[in-house]
């Protein structure tokens, strides 16, 4: 195979994580040993920034800042959440890619992200351009089908974790058998986040909070939910409930929604949703509910190690591979099979990664529908091991910002 | 002075901080100087338990689990918001007194609490029981004033600094001029919560997140609210406004009880509403609410190192004080007068406590309205130094548990 020189282009799609960073920070810093990469740029908010020709010279940072990309949270290229569709669209990139002669592209996203990235290499196949293209995966919500887990989901679960315990221990010491603490967690589609949050009980503590877990893979009753409850608060001072937000009945409907028609769904989500059925149903109960949102993928000062390390693994992989020749591939992570937790990478074919969504087994929930069995410990517990070293300057975790120089622009501007 | 024999008694009160066990965890080591001190004894759930007489042994406590106090959140004797009305609660609390043979009491709380601990001070100089009271402060919100700062605020403002920064930079990433994050934090009567948000800027760059602050000292008008934020949005990517959940108009009434009659006040608080508002009148604007809720006072995983030595140092001196023949006092902090920050403790008048309340000084708002001048800064700039070398375990904070043994009851069961 015959080597191909030329730049490389790095962006970043969709809502970001606690480590999506460090996944620039592998490609920059492998992409440095590898002479048939000559520049090295980035997309400022991804697709949008391929579009209007905003790229940036990211050989031109400092390694410091390189380096400090592995516990930054937030995109540092900034994201996106545009899915290109009009052929003009598609044409206008690969222009672009032309005229910086973009010979390496790496997209760090999730579905549409890599779906659009297949697509951008489609086209340049087509028109004869050498372009090889790798997929670096990211997710929160951990459900991207093809690798074991998503950089971004062990940080995350860290985060509930650590934040479920700290919850439960404050209500656990205002509690009487009459407090409800509600957690509603992200996960439109898969239950991976609401799940990670058992691992906030101790080892060989079943009973710990959280007491209830409810995931969109198994159908949500309000009469077990108002059971489950009751039954908690019979037995210990407070009750913790994690809810994952896209919880769904028995008909596959949202459960947040069966309330359409009043300004309750609008407002508040499954949470706000629940603590109106508890408080109308559960004489005595008062309910606290706590939405972590954003908080859940940008608190790199609790990122896991692990995860962190991981996501810098893919990065690096990801150059890898494009040099040796492939392309249209999605970086995976591969568990090994020991008893010990190992991981390496893999490949998939990117054009699988739209159409595969990857969900909780319903088999590690066990039997009461509202706690994880030993199969989902045994899957989740290595993700979160480890603490960052993030640098504290004036009592606050201190961030990186990239300098962001300019790559001169050759083309009109795009018309969008 | 005759020296003064007896047990003592440890209470908490009030909603938890991340520090108030670390007061416990001072007065407990301190207490074992003292050979006039014969049994530590810690109340359940406060009040509550003094008249149930639910007491435990601290002195049967493991010095690790004493240690591991200092760092854990949540209130590990357990809270309560009791207000003690009727005379026959007061004789019972004496009667449990007598029973026990408490001679010291230790209350850690505020305005309410301490007044309770002066009712009961003074109920047993009435009845020629020598008792010695001394009141601890604690308080993320930071309204006692008698003292210069509380005991829980810097741990507070340290966990909001960081997670408004982490917000912050996860909006950078996706704003495009557009985006509109309200931060709610906490703090009914006073700013001090929303203020310390302004730490989350880097020394020297005023334009960075936060961009805007409002505090209920400061009154609030929707129009120049949704001014603000179309001026943010004009020169940022996005806007940053943190807000107490206290905030006021000019007539003195609750921003977000306004909007009463609708679902939406009872919902979802300041918040809420300000999203509804800038939703429905700035074109083009989405917003994120991040209500941080009980985060606020429980994230000891981000303790401030400086808050929780002064935690464990109010402990310490209020047996000292105690022991030296005090009563009636409340500890309170001193801040030196040197450039360089030191912080000593002082004594107050404890019948003081719940009518002195300390607001954020009006003239440390800039002009503008929505930002915090130097004055602020020096004042809460060295409250959030130093980080808490929280362990680890299992990937998560490992939180210390007390055994809880409980002191044999000798009354008769109270009759609430």
């Amino acid at each position: 195979m015959a080597e191909l020189s030329g730049n490389c282009l790095i962006g970043q799609s969709g809502g970001p994580t606690a480590v999506i960073n460090a996944s620039v920070a592998g490609v920059v810093a492998e992409a440095l040993n590898h002479s048939c990469i000559e520049e090295v740029y980035g997309a400022l908010s991804g697709m949008q920034g391929i579009l209007n020709e905003d790229l940036i010279d990211l050989a031109a940072e400092s390694q410091q800042a390189i380096r400090g990309l592995r516990f930054t949270p937030g995109a540092a290229l900034g994201s996106c959440r545009l899915k290109l569709k009009k052929p003009a669209d598609f044409e206008r990139v690969l222009a672009v890619f032309k005229a910086h002669n973009i010979r390496y592209f790496f997209y760090i996203g999730d579905h549409d992200s890599q779906d659009t990235a297949a697509r951008i290499s489609a086209l340049a196949r087509e028109q004869g351009y050498e372009l090889r293209v790798i997929g670096i995966p990211k997710s929160i919500e951990n459900d991207l089908g093809a690798t074991d887990h998503c950089p971004g989901y062990g940080s995350a679960v860290k985060y509930i974790g650590a934040t479920v315990r700290e919850l439960a221990v404050d209500a656990d010491a205002m509690g009487q058998g009459d407090l409800v603490t509600v957690v509603e967690v992200m996960g439109r589609n898969a239950g991976w986040l609401a799940a990670g949050a058992t691992l906030a009980k101790r080892r060989d503590h079943p009973n710990d909070p959280p007491h209830l877990i409810y995931v969109p893979e198994v159908a949500f009753s309000n009469d077990k939910f108002l059971d489950d409850v009751r039954r908690i608060l019979k037995r210990e001072k407070h009750c913790v409930a994690v809810v994952g937000e896209g919880l769904v009945d028995k008909d596959g409907n949202y459960v947040a929604v069966e309330s359409s028609g009043t300004d309750a769904s609008q407002l508040g989500g499954v949470g706000e949703y629940l603590k109106d059925l508890v408080e109308g149903q559960v004489a005595g109960a008062k309910v606290r509910v706590a939405r972590l949102g954003v908080a859940q993928r940008a608190a790199a000062h609790l990122g896991a190690k692990t995860d962190v390390d991981e996501a810098f693994l893919v990065g690096q992989a990801a150059v890898r591979a494009a040099v040796n020749g492939e392309t249209d591939k999605l970086v995976t992570l591969v568990r090994g099979d020991g008893e010990q937790y190992t991981c390496e990478t893999g490949l998939s074919a990117l054009a699988d990664v739209a159409t595969s969504i990857k969900r909780l087994p319903p088999e590690w929930v066990n039997e009461d529908g509202v706690s994880m069995n030993f199969q989902f410990y045994r899957y989740a517990t290595p993700l979160i091991q480890g603490e960052v070293s993030v640098p504290y300057v004036d009592g606050l975790p201190a961030y990186t910002r990239l300098h962001r120089e300019s790559v001169d622009k050759t083309l009109p501007a795009h018309e969008g």
